[in-house]
């Protein structure tokens, strides 16, 4: 049981002393970028912790890995960093432990209001992917994209589909989206489509932090792959589905996703989500031996999406989904993407796929909600079958403890028109 | 008319003074990385030569893009640069000229034998984009994967088809490739076939480094996307046949391409292939108003795929293919990429996909080779389908001038057996 903080926590906060989860902020715009934890209505500068020589475990006391712009260094150290990083900032910030709770200089150096604090992208992201692993969303896909006959592909049950995704373009939450420009199906001989997409999509996601990964042609034990897996952020793979529709057979999706994948700027890490960890669905057919693990886990995490158009006052929420819907699981994932001998390096960026459950209200994306655009939403009275420009998507998801929330806050961007 | 060389070139050298390519090198094992240049059977030191205060153009003088352990920095600086570079070093290296030719002590440290350096990755690659440009490969490989009805997809003849690649497992040419295991299709009821692959192979690619690039947001147009191309290297696409085609729908190639991707170490610039450029194909239908370009460029480099198996004295040639095979431009390419808002960093990546030819002698892999395993090649006497262990798979390729060559070196790579 975590202890209770000197910091004043509301219980419906997304970030109780149970959660602490990292980023990389600037306290003051034009400041150095660093590395902090959420902590109720503030960020704890962990720079500054570090500074004060207050991180005294054995593996931490002499890191710089705090001093950096981005998180990848404490990321490449592993779980005993990770375990000795959550051990000290739960202590320091109890209501037991005077060393901050009693230092009225350095809480005002290192605790800074959520607002104020500007977020960034927490980690450099060397390579992105993206999987394909809710079994509801592969059929809704599969049915809308290629019939009911060949809905989910055969390979489907054998392995974690996945594809490689642009991580140039991955946007810390509140970045505008523009929308994209590309071609669309030709209709009859005429010439495809092109023009700003018509067909432009969310996709309710989340996505794990790689932690020390692994060299080129050593693959990773899926029964070790949870100590290469720092964390998880909410994440929306905005997806034109017109343009992705037209390009994809036969290699993939790609200018259809490559121009903007947001993520929420707090990971939470795998320590804290492990008292809301649930069985995984049993799988059918079994998995081959490389993907069978000893415990194959998920975790209880409410999703939700909103949509709020240009000019309305209230957003509109459209789903409701969890995590848990996953067939595959982390896990799985990452050491499917080993197992040729593909390496991962610290702060790969691994995306869940579309998170849809089985009821339609738990549909993660418009293409599903709406049928491909045939059966419009409600927002508030107003129709809509695909984002429209000036709409803002905003996710949100937490866990549910007894008297106080694990949460991810917000993941959200707003639709911009196409430069003319 | 580039002058002659007080550096001794022999007139079959890949690197006379009209190429200057550039790579990143350690003179001796441990030592820093740092750019270079070949000449003949050298490597010029641009970090020895910059610290001698030899750049001197208005752009260079002041800058510390050849102290850096790759080239991003000097990337990002764009075509002026690169041109200033181009021409100081020509200069400096020419008979005429006294700087470099009559200080010893500089040659010395800045003169390094091709032979005794060890060559690293030029550039920190962000990402990397692989196309599917060559008409032939895409017909080939769609009528063994499809079958003749289906082999090329309508989308093909509008838009440079492409996928995102894996960054992290791109290496050096001369470093062993480890055949990846993974899943293969299944047979009638039984699991999917999980072991080494059966079926790997290589592809003859060539790779575009991108210079500056664009912002989030802003497509390059397609008449000014050679300002962010800098060059161009071999690349080996190596490819787990079996792996591939029990995974690739709907979402593309992953795992059977992700294990290892081979680049030769020299960058050839755009400036040096620039006497060898000729006309693209005609396109038909033509291409949409943001593809159709003013002058539409291939160039003429004569490509060559050699296989020496393990304990043979002599490698056979199995492949001789050209460049201007491709139907889909570099600058198509890249614009295409972009169209949507994507943004490229300088030191992506741009692989052209397979370029295979007509001629049954001019097929870029295997694949297409050996029709899918089903008409086995003679190396020397000795039968082969797909690559056996031990197998070293050498790429050449180069422009003919009127009395030297302008050449990529060789990009090779040994296959070595599965870890058990």
């Amino acid at each position: 049981m975590a202890p209770k903080s000197f910091i004043e926590v509301h219980p419906d906060s997304h970030f109780p002393i149970q959660n602490l989860p990292y980023g990389v902020f600037r306290p003051e715009p034009g400041s150095v970028p660093r590395p902090g934890v959420a902590i109720g209505d503030y960020v704890l500068d962990l720079s500054a912790i570090a500074s004060s020589g207050l991180f005294d475990g054995p593996i931490l006391k002499n890191s710089d890995c705090f001093s950096q712009p981005n998180l990848n260094k404490f990321l490449a150290m592993g779980r005993p960093a990770w375990k000795e990083a959550r051990a000290t900032l739960q202590r320091l910030l109890s209501s037991t432990e005077p060393a901050l709770r009693d230092n009225g200089a350095l809480r005002q150096k290192s605790l800074v209001p959520l607002d104020k604090a500007e977020m960034l992208l927490p980690v450099a992201i060397g390579d992105y992917t993206d999987f394909f692993s809710s079994m509801h969303h592969a059929k809704n896909c599969g049915t809308i994209f290629r019939g009911p006959q060949n809905a989910i592909p055969p390979n489907w049950f054998h392995l974690p589909i996945a594809y490689h995704g642009r991580a140039s373009s991955i946007v810390m939450s509140g970045t505008d989206i523009v929308r994209p420009r590309g071609q669309g199906q030709p209709t009859g001989n005429s010439p495809p489509y092109f023009g700003p997409s018509l067909k432009l999509d969310f996709e309710l996601e989340m996505a794990a932090f790689v932690g020390p990964g692994n060299e080129l042609g050593k693959p990773i034990d899926v029964n070790e792959a949870a100590d290469h897996i720092f964390g998880l952020v909410l994440m929306n793979d905005w997806s034109a589905r017109d343009i992705q529709a037209w390009e994809y057979v036969p290699l993939g999706p790609f200018l259809g996703k490559s121009f903007g994948t947001t993520i929420s700027p707090w990971i939470v890490t795998l320590d804290a989500l492990e008292p809301f960890a649930c069985d995984a669905p049993r799988q059918d057919p079994p998995p081959l031996p490389y993907l069978a693990e000893k415990i194959s886990k998920n975790y209880d995490i409410a999703l939700e999406v909103q949509i709020k158009p240009a000019g309305h006052k209230d957003s509109s929420v459209v789903t409701r989904s969890n995590f848990n819907n996953l067939y595959w699981t982390l896990t799985q994932q990452l050491a499917h993407h080993t197992i040729n001998g593909c390496n991962l390096r610290p702060g790969d960026l691994l995306g869940t796929g579309t998170i849809s459950g089985p009821e339609p209200e738990a549909l993660g994306c418009l293409l599903e909600l709406t049928w491909n655009g045939q059966k419009p939403l409600s927002l508030n009275g107003t129709p809509r079958t695909f984002l429209e420009d000036g709409d803002e998507v905003i996710f949100t998801g937490f866990c549910k403890g007894n008297g106080y929330k694990v949460g991810f806050g917000t993941c959200s961007g707003k639709v911009i028109p196409s430069h003319p």
